[in-house]
C-alpha cells in the first residue's frame, strides 16, 4: 500500500513534524531506508537521523529541520504498528484454488482464499478472511478462526481448534500423536493420543514446529503467545499467555510453562515441569522432569536450571580451579 | 467404532465385574471420562476410581459394588491395547483420490489409500491395507509394506524400504543425502550419498524428524523402535530394536545404538560412536564422536555423558564451591 | 551411468593401472563392493584391497597386480568427484506436471523440471536445467538460479534469491517471517519482517532446515556453505563462505558466522555473535549474545563456549574433587 506520513502519524495517533505529504510504501532500518521508506530510531542511534535518506522516522522527540519525522514515546513500538498497517497487502486470490481439495461439507467463510493443492477435508469450519496457503492439510473437524494465515504446507491433523488471527508458518505440523507407550516385554504398545488441540487467538507459531494432540487431555497454547520456528510441544502441554519461546526449544509431556514468560532457544523442558508465570529461561537451559521454576529466581540457565548469578559464579569457580592447577 | 465393555474385556482377555453391556465408544482420563468412555486407574489413583464418571474402569483390583471394572494385572497397558482397538476407525476413502499422481508402474496393494496430491514415482511397491495421506511423496522404487500408515506431506525419497505396520507422521523426511563432503581447498566436494534406509516393522517416526540414507552403506531403524518428532538421524546410523528415542535428538553419522535403549530429548550423539543396548541416556546428554557407551553405568547424563550420580554430585560441589566463596 | 574405468581416471585427470575396461555403474565401501563398483581405499585400509571385489579402487599407491586401481594423491576426494560424475543421472521428465500450479507470467528456463502439484507464484524467474521436485512453494518474485535441486515439499517463501547449483532437500523452509516482536504492554506485536533472503551459489540446506527472511535487513548464505538437517538461520544471520555446519544448530537473528568455520551439531549461538573465520565450535556449544569467537582459540566447546582443552581440564577437575569427596 502507498500512505503518506500523515495518514501514518494519524493511523498511530502520534504527531508528525516536516512533510505530511511524503508518499511512503515500504519499511526499512535507518541506514538502508531511502526516500519512499518509513523507519524509526531508537535514542543510540539518534545521531544517524540526519544522515538518513528515509522519507519517514519515527523518533522520541528532538527538532529535525530538515525531516520529516512522527514522535513517538515508543518509536520501534509506533514502528511495528505502522509497518504492520503499511505493508498489509490485500489477498489477490480470495477463494478456492481449482486444484485444491475441499470436502462438501466444510464450511468455509466468506474471503477466505484456499491455495492450490490443499486439501480440506470432511467437518472442517474456516472462519472469515482466512488465508490457506499451497498444499496445506486440514484434518477432519478442525476449527480454524478468522482472520489467520497458513502459510503453505502447514499440517493440521483431526479434532485441533485454532483461534482467530494465528499465523502458523510452512511445514508446521499440529495435532499429530503424542509420544507415548506402555511396555509390553520389550515391545512398546502405543498409548492412546485422542486428546485435542487448541490454539488461542492471536498465536504464531514458526516454520516447522510441531504441536502434538493431547493423549487424553488437551494441548493448549493461549492466547498471545509466540513459538518460533522447530520448536516441540508434546502432548497435554500448557504454553501461558503471551508467553514468547526460542527457536528449537521442546517441551515435554504434560509441563505447564505460565503466562509472558520469556523462553529462549534450544531450552529442554523436561515432562510435568511447571514454569511459574514470568518467568525467563536463557538458551539451552534444561528443566528436569516434575521441577517447579519460580519466576522470583531471576533470569534462570544452564542444566538443571539455576539462576543465572549461580550459574556464572560457578563458570568462574571452575575456570580459575583449572587456573591454579592446570 | 463402538463396543460393549463384555466385548473389550474379552478383547484383552480380562475379568469384568458390573455392567456388561455398557457401551463405550471412545477413551478418556479417570478425570474426564463420561459414561460412553472407557478409562484406568493407576494404583495411587485408586482413590479415584468411585467419583469418575467413566462406563468402564480398568484397575488392578479391589471392589467396585457401583462401578463397571475391567480387572487387569497392568491397567495401563491394558487399557492402551483396548484403546487402539476402540478407536481404531476403518479408513473411509480406500483408493487412489483422483488429483494424485502415481506412477503407472508402481504396484499398489490391496485396500490402499492414496490421498490428494500425493506422489508415488516409478517403481515402487506398496503392501496391502496402507495409507498414504495426501501430500506425501514417495520417491523411485522405494518399497512400504502392509498396514503403514503415512501422515500428510510425508516425503520418502527412492530406494528406501519401509516394513510392515510403520506409522510415519507429518512432515518426516525419509532418505535425505546424508551430510558428507570432502575438501577440496576452501570448497567442499559432496561425498556420495549413495546408500539405503531400511526401517523395519512396526517402528514410529514424529513429524519433521529426518532419517537420512546411508552415504556407501545403509541407515536402519529397527524393528518396533519408535522416534518422536524433529530428530536428526544421520547416514549410516543404526537404532536398535525397541529403542525410544525423545524429541529432538540427534545422531551424528555411523553410530550405533543398541536394541531396547532410552534416549531423552535433544541428545546429541557424535560420529560413530556406540551405546550399548538397554543404556539410558537423560534429556540434553552429549556422547562425543567414537564414544562407547555401557548401560551397566545406569541412567547416562551430561555433556560429556557420565552416569547421573555423578553429574549430581559435581552440580553439588560447584554449588557448594559458590556457596563458599561467591 | 556406465563408465568406464578409464574414462573415470580421464575425468578426475589420475593414472589408472590394471584392466582399463572394466565398467563400472555405481560405487560401494570397499567391503561392499561387487565387480561395477568404483571404491576407494584410505591408508589405513589398504591392506582390505586385496580382498574388496570392488571393479576398481581408488588409491594413493602400491602395488596391486590383481586389481584395477587409480592412483590419486588424495582418494576419498578423487572417489567423491568420481562418483558425482558416475551416478549423475539426467532429469528423465523434464517440464511443468500438468498438476502443477505455474503462474503464467513466472519466467522458466530451459531444462527445468517443474513436479507434480507443485506451486510456482507470479513473477518467479527460474534458471535453466534447474529441478523443483513435487509439492514444492516458490513465493512470488522470487529468482532460483540454474542447475538447482528442490527436492518435493520445499517452501520457499516471496523475494528470496537463490544462486546456481543449489541442492535443497525436502521440507526445508526459506523466508518464513523472523521472530521479533515490540512489548505493548503484556502482548506482542510483530516487527516487521519485510527484509529478504539470499542463498548464494553452491550452498546445500539439508531436509526441514528453516532459514528466515531479515526484519529490515537481509539474511545471507554465502557461497558454498553446507548446512544440515533440522538447522534455524534467524532473520538478518549471514553464514559465511564454504562454513559447514551440522544438523540441530541454531543461530540467532543478526549474528555472523565467518568463512570456513566449522559448526557442530546442536550448537546455540545467541544474537548479535559475531564467529571468526575458520573457528570450529563443538557440538551442543553454547554462544552468548553479543560475543566475539575467536578461531585463534583452537576447537571451542561448553557452554559458553571456550577452548576445548579448557573444557576438558574442567571436567577433569570436577570429577576428581567428587572422587575426593564424593
Amino acid at each position: 500500500m502507498k500512505r503518506t506520513a500523515e495518514e501514518i502519524a494519524g493511523f498511530i495517533g502520534s504527531e508528525i513534524v516536516g512533510d505530511r505529504g511524503v508518499i511512503l510504501e515500504s519499511v526499512a532500518s535507518l541506514q538502508n531506508a531511502g526516500p519512499k521508506d518509513l523507519t524509526y530510531a531508537e535514542e543510540k542511534f539518534l545521531s544517524d537521523v540526519n544522515a538518513s535518506r528515509a522519507g519517514c522516522v519515527i523518533v522520541r522527540g528532538g527538532e529535525w529541520p530538515n525531516r520529516t519525522v512522527i514522535i513517538s514515546a515508543n518509536p520501534k513500538l509506533a514502528f511495528a504498528r505502522a509497518a504492520k498497517w503499511l505493508l498489509d497487502e490485500p489477498v489477490d486470490d480470495v477463494g478456492i484454488h481449482p486444484s485444491a481439495t475441499v470436502a462438501p461439507d466444510a464450511r468455509i467463510g466468506e474471503g477466505v482464499k484456499i491455495g492450490a493443492a490443499a486439501v480440506i477435508e470432511s467437518g472442517v469450519v474456516i472462519g472469515k478472511s482466512t488465508v490457506i496457503e499451497a498444499g496445506c492439510y486440514i484434518g477432519k473437524k478442525t476449527t480454524i478462526g478468522d482472520d489467520c494465515v497458513l502459510y503453505p504446507r502447514v499440517v493440521i491433523y483431526k479434532d485441533v481448534t485454532i483461534g482467530n488471527r494465528a499465523i502458523i508458518h510452512a511445514g508446521a505440523v499440529i495435532g499429530a500423536d503424542g509420544f507415548g507407550f506402555v511396555r509390553d516385554g520389550k515391545s512398546h504398545v502405543k498409548f492412546p493420543q485422542a486428546g485435542k488441540v487448541v490454539i488461542e487467538d492471536d498465536v504464531e507459531i514458526g516454520a516447522n514446529t510441531c504441536i502434538d494432540r493431547g493423549s487424553l487431555e488437551t494441548t493448549i497454547v493461549r492466547r498471545g503467545a509466540k513459538l518460533d520456528n522447530l520448536i516441540q510441544i508434546a502432548h497435554n502441554v500448557d504454553v501461558g499467555e503471551h508467553t514468547v519461546i526460542a527457536a528449537q526449544t521442546g517441551i515435554s509431556g504434560s509441563s505447564v510453562v505460565g503466562a509472558n514468560c520469556l523462553v529462549g532457544g534450544q531450552v529442554g523442558i523436561g515432562e510435568h515441569a511447571r514454569i511459574d508465570d514470568n518467568a525467563i529461561i536463557g538458551g539451552q537451559a534444561g528443566v528436569l522432569n516434575g521441577k517447579r521454576v519460580r519466576a522470583r529466581d531471576g533470569i534462570l540457565w544452564g542444566t538443571p536450571v539455576r539462576p543465572l548469578k549461580q550459574f556464572l559464579l560457578e563458570q568462574a569457580h571452575l575456570a580459575k580451579l583449572v587456573k591454579e592447577k592446570p
